[in-house]
């Protein structure tokens, strides 16, 4: 089984990760993660209600989400978003099925009651932050669909283990889906060919990181990023073995990125 | 197997329904369907794309649907309303599962493409408008479910078979899923204690409808009320043998119509 997260930026081009799918699942499961980061903020932004971030004294970024900006999440991750890639799969003959990490309680989260957010000099408690980290997963129902030849595209939020729908990192989650699916492999596509030395300079692609030295990237990674080597870190730590970052605006994106035509992540110690 | 549909208005009291739902799912699998036209209109205002009536040349109000209102429809229904009703069962124990018609196919519809819509003395054909009547049923997901004691909650949009995203009734697309799956109960709940002759009076319920003399009931129902009429007339020509209309504002509001103390539709050929 293979992991595929598709990030949420509007570049996507969801006509070639359906093409490559098609591929892909004739020859392995796969479970499909998506983002929807930059649909959400828009459909916020139109409802007066903006994507707030805060920023942890540790220098992490992630999104503020009180009741106003979670409806607005459910919205838009389980409900246009998802529902409109089910739709571009099924229409390249995938037989996809759209869940959140609410339905059959397929990511348990430990809510987060208490965030810490850095403001200039000053550090503020933020008691109403309806987030979680994800910690446990229905392996039983992914592998059920699975089993019966349905891919799974599966959206954020998650279920608290008090039943409350908390927002979570949803590369974390991965992560923790990985581990719990005795997965090796994990593809992640956004809006670039990989991982940048330089940001700007799309040439400066770095091919490989070895993955004990990930910690090194992580002073080097900006804002929201530091929670993607975060949850590529935790990936290795649950034996995954290779993670792939791939360009998901290209044709094949996925099979690109599994060629090593973005960036690789991978123990020195172990061939590719 | 028995299918319980729940109305989309704001005062269904969902902790009620889950209570009452507990007790059920431990006596026989059961399917859940439900709507979110108050919350839909809501935010469709708020967005300001707000929910657009057509009434055919025979009378029928439905929802108007350009692909701005589908945008609204995908957040609503299968987003911000689905999976806060799959958290709420989950919070009572029920491992539900939300699921739209979108997702594996569940729910195919013909698309309409052309509509005819009296607006005044004239009649107008609208070609624009992204809706279809459910035809065909993945019976095999929803039993796959079923059979792993999941609760499927599914909420429309359907597929076409064109793979388009495309309202569809409701009402009429239960009536086809109890077809598919042979089911011989299906339960309604909404807003008022049942089938009233007098809408203004709570106290003038209709007790029984012969579900022969439906047709009867056709001219007598208003608005968006006929289509409830129509998917329950189709029903029974599915080989549905008892449909029960009830109050979704109450306690124990299934087990309530399933004990007749609200319009109860059957055949007076048959016993209660």
């Amino acid at each position: 089984m293979i992991i595929v997260k598709v990030g949420g930026g509007i570049n996507i081009n969801w006509n070639y990760v359906a093409q490559d799918l098609k591929q892909l699942v004739a020859k392995k499961p796969v479970v499909l993660v998506h983002g929807a980061g930059a649909i959400r903020d828009e459909i916020a932004a139109k409802l007066k209600a903006p994507t707030q971030t805060i920023t942890s004294p540790s220098g992490i970024s992630s999104v503020y989400t009180d009741q106003k900006a979670l409806d607005i999440f459910l919205m838009v991750y389980p409900g246009l978003v998802n529902k409109k890639v089910v739709a571009t799969l099924q229409a390249h003959d995938i037989p996809a099925v759209g869940l959140s990490g609410v339905d059959g309680a397929l990511w348990r989260a430990k809510r987060k009651a208490n965030v810490l957010s850095r403001e200039g000099d000053k550090t503020k408690l933020l008691t109403d932050n309806l987030t979680g980290r994800v910690d446990q997963v229905n392996t039983e129902l992914i592998q059920l669909l699975v089993d019966n030849d349905y891919l799974p595209v599966i959206a954020p939020p998650a279920l608290s283990f008090e039943n409350e729908i908390v927002n979570t990192d949803n590369d974390w989650a991965v992560a923790i889906m990985a581990g719990a699916l005795h997965v090796k492999k994990i593809v992640y596509l956004f809006e670039a060919p990989g991982l940048l030395e330089d940001i700007n300079k799309p040439t400066s692609l770095i091919k490989h990181i070895d993955s004990e030295k990930i910690d090194n990237y992580l002073s080097f990674a900006q804002g929201r990023m530091k929670k993607k080597v975060l949850g590529v870190k935790k990936a290795f730590e649950l034996a995954v073995e290779t993670v792939y970052w791939g360009d998901g605006r290209i044709e094949n994106p996925i099979s690109n990125a599994l060629q090593g035509n973005g960036t690789v992540i991978s123990s020195s110690k172990v061939s590719l």
